[in-house]
């Protein structure tokens, strides 16, 4: 077994601290990463404190990672040492499923494995994340980063950045469109920046009126308040798709009456108690759409990336050092952070 | 001014009685109709006891219109005298903007003309509905009943059936897919035999053990108590498509569960207190769409109307006199009805 050091918590009331772990020898696919970054999602909070109730302890957060490749299986083929690599929210999937065989592994009929608190397919244990040292991943999970992008901030790009690319794509987002992206966080600032780059005007929606200027900068056409009734009824049935990132419980009406005939809401956050119920009536009268999509499939992750060297496209980061992670999730659930935290994996020693 | 009789309500408390009123004459693009037949559909109810709170008294309820072409206008090329003819939920339209230019009249972007209780264009007064010895309609509003259906048997399809067919054909139900119809009444009957005549393996959803004999007679392939958890567990994840069409609220969750990945259930039932708010992660897990669907656009009436014709598919119906009306209403609020009662206009005289 190889000897992984990381931060982590043994109970749900636990701070994250140090932690030393096992993780399994690489096999013939696998790769295995030394992790030089990590990006910080709320989902690693959710999951260190139980909230979403399916925590096994001891548990190593982090599924935006990028390292660089320190050993290969055998049998690799698509990686070799010294690749500078990523690893997302997946790490395995029973490839046999109709979802997996089209690439669309996030939907594993068999439940696709996490990279953290996740069962381990090899060891029968659990998974262990990116707050590490390193990590071993079959080489079909593992993402070329490329070199033009900076990887430090190419990290979160590997779940925030594929979680707002997929379903841009999926609902074929592009120039012409009128697209709507609520909430300004980690998830949203990389919503703006794609859907921008994707040739879409790009409107975004906030309760905070301080975050305009940063809105614009990040690409969006437009900024809008949605506690600015008026300015909310001038966008009534304009809209071709509005990717809502907001987990908080929200008032889904007010941005279904802004979608066109035919268009969709889609939701990639998922609220701790449900949203106030929507209307019925704002679906059936324009045969509206309300949907939700998780995270991305691995070829569409790649292609991801590569649209986003294409484009220059990164997300907006503060590091910290390791031992800063306990402040940075206090400050994440105040949104105080522009937009997300990565963590320099060098400060773990 | 034509002089009409009819049968409609002069306040929210009041019973429908006997009442005359006036309609326009038949302009050049006009048809008037001595109606047969006329359904009685949920909506009639809610809007004579003012439910929505948008009605404007005295009301003629009813638009599920069968009748018989008796003038038309100079300019008229569709229809001619003693056609058997129909007239559904519409009876108007801007006719410039996009939804109408594409035939989508119900998603008119300056709002449809309801049959009834809604604006009419030429008077500026309100339109009355068929409970009603005649009714004048744009040549345009008017479908062409096939000789095949019995005419009775066919009206209810004016407004029952293409608020079925549409979402069936939208969302492209056929040969191959397992399609899920909720709930067993004027809605539900019509959904189960159009999508069993277009080709899909149906199965009802009802909460009444007792509907099972009917649903199989109606033609879906199995029925399925939706109170049987057990049952319901069987059909998780595997469903196209389903066509919910009940208005009481209920779980929506316990059904979005039952679609596959990309999977869509489209609501034509509005309640009058929402859903349950329906849980965000069964929506994000598989991709799955939770939307809505209006009747259906001229074009598509007539096209479900042959479709009907060709299929020997009428709605399942009780014949009522006139007179018999406000009993029927309340059998109606006990789903007392197998499962569209229809007026025979004859017996308004």
């Amino acid at each position: 077994m190889l000897q992984s050091k990381g931060y982590g918590a043994t109970s749900a009331d636990d701070a994250l601290h140090h932690l030393d772990f096992q993780r399994r020898d690489p096999g013939p696919h696998d790769v295995q990463i030394q992790i030089r970054y990590c990006g910080v999602c709320h989902s690693d909070l959710h999951t260190v404190r139980n909230e979403w109730g399916n925590t096994v302890y001891p548990v190593v957060p982090g599924h935006e990672i990028v390292g660089r490749v320190v050993a290969v299986g055998n049998h690799v083929t698509r990686h070799k040492i010294d690749d500078i690599v990523g690893v997302g929210c997946m790490v395995d999937s029973c490839q046999r499923c109709d979802a997996c065989g089209i690439g669309l592994e996030q939907y594993c009929e068999n439940g696709f494995v996490g990279t953290y608190n996740g069962e381990e397919m090899h060891t029968g244990g659990m998974t262990y994340g990116g707050y590490s040292d390193s990590i071993v991943v079959h080489e079909k999970f593992v993402l070329r980063v490329p070199d033009k992008l900076d990887p430090a901030a190419a990290a979160p790009l590997l779940c925030a950045g594929i979680t707002t690319y997929s379903p841009l794509r999926h609902w074929k987002v592009g120039p012409g469109q009128k697209v709507g992206v609520v909430g300004l966080g980690g998830l949203g600032h990389m919503g703006i920046k794609l859907a921008h780059a994707m040739g879409a005007q790009v409107v975004l929606f906030t309760t905070s009126p301080n975050k305009r200027e940063d809105g614009l900068r990040l690409g969006a056409d437009e900024v809008v308040v949605s506690k600015d009734a008026e300015a909310m009824a001038r966008h009534q049935n304009s809209f071709d798709f509005i990717l809502n990132t907001v987990a908080a419980p929200h008032s889904l009406d007010a941005f279904l009456v802004l979608l066109k005939r035919e268009g969709t809401m889609t939701l990639v956050g998922a609220p701790a108690t449900p949203h106030p119920s929507p209307q019925v009536f704002n679906l059936i009268m324009k045969r509206r759409h309300l949907a939700g999509s998780l995270i991305g499939g691995i070829a569409e992750t790649q292609e991801m990336l590569d649209f986003c060297a294409e484009h220059g496209i990164v997300s907006d980061i503060e590091m910290i050092r390791m031992d800063q992670i306990n402040e940075a999730y206090e400050r994440m659930l105040k949104s105080d952070v522009k937009y997300r935290f990565v963590i320099d994996m060098a400060t773990l020693a």
